[in-house]
């Protein structure tokens, strides 16, 4: 698949590390060009997947791609939703963001909402939003492991064939899809992961390098 | 410690193993006190840890006991925390509850609150409310481990003192303690757990055999 990752911080490293080890096609574009194109010269050094990298200078990164991922905060990616406009039409949109406040202690969307649903809100219609990446840090989508375990990706959206599509892309690289269906669910993804960022602060917290499981027998 | 446990389901069940496992006196109290007397019964003839186990037929149950544990669904557990009144006054009393829907598609309480909030308003002041165990279903107690790790539980309370009390009782019995801090973070305590409960109805569900862990290095 042909992946556009918005960003070029540390998520956005992380998960195109993971698609690139999927075999996928990544396209990193960011509003510092200059560090978009150091991210996709570094990813095209480590890349042993066979995927590849380049780099789009403006919004017409989004054009060709299946999956849109926004790997930048909540406010930003809210602003892109809306500025890439129809852009988005029929394309699936990954928010991976956590709306959280300063001290890791409340949710900063409203109780009864999501980032995701704020984000499906700004999208134009027919964008196919999917809250997916947002309780795995990012050190951790490098190794796509923890513990020997790999990571779980929990996936919200409306639109099944998009969600499938995200698990396709969860699943390539090496890590594992966990569908909790509607959009709306992104809730109770937003509000775990806010306690799990908020134990990393804690005495006796996993500086950044845990993840949250379901583990089975 | 002195360890009351309202119900005498598989929840109650699981709870007290995991006590006596601690070494600390179980009483069970139940609406019907057959069944309080059979679990009893069962728990003594099980226990290697040490453990004492009675059974109290009234409300004085929660007299003596340092830590009060309502393992009954959310309406029930409202209800009884009202009606033990300043029994419970200075008192740890543990809300295990869920309250999702029949479908595990919603959570049965308003957003901004949670089934612990709404117990620890019902209940007279001064009572200690902790959130534990929502997270851990039943079968997985019994044996305190799933896939050969110590199941986590999340800890949620107003009271310092209190939640320290419930994390004493968790380590006691194998169990790993996890901190979130302050009551109302029982919000997403709740909200994740519903999430865990409904991938139990899907296809490639865990048969009530998964724990939620946060796996760190």
């Amino acid at each position: 698949m042909k992946i556009t990752i918005v960003g070029a911080g540390a998520m956005a490293r992380g998960i195109a590390i993971r698609a690139l080890a999927g075999g996928h096609e990544v396209t990193i574009t960011a509003k510092d060009t200059g560090k978009a194109v150091a991210l996709a010269d570094e990813l095209r050094a480590g890349d042993t997947g066979g995927g590849r990298t380049a780099v789009a200078a403006d919004d017409s990164a989004v054009d060709g791609a299946d999956i849109v991922v926004l790997a930048v905060p909540f406010g930003a990616a809210e602003q892109l939703a809306a500025r890439y406009g129809t852009r988005l039409s029929g394309k699936v949109l990954v928010d991976i963001s956590n709306p959280v406040d300063a001290a890791f202690d409340a949710l900063a969307v409203a109780p009864g909402t999501s980032a995701a649903e704020r984000i499906g809100e700004a999208a134009a219609p027919g964008t196919r939003v999917v809250k997916a990446f947002n309780t795995t840090f990012a050190t951790t989508l490098v190794a796509g492991q923890v513990d020997g375990t790999p990571l779980d990706v929990f996936i919200a959206g409306d639109d099944e064939a998009a969600r499938n599509q995200v698990a396709d892309l969860v699943s390539s690289g090496g890590l594992t899809p966990v569908d909790v269906g509607a959009l709306r669910h992104a809730r109770e993804l937003e509000g775990f992961q806010l306690l799990h960022m908020a134990l990393q602060l804690r005495a006796g917290g996993h500086g950044w390098a845990s993840t949250i499981k379901i583990v089975a027998p």
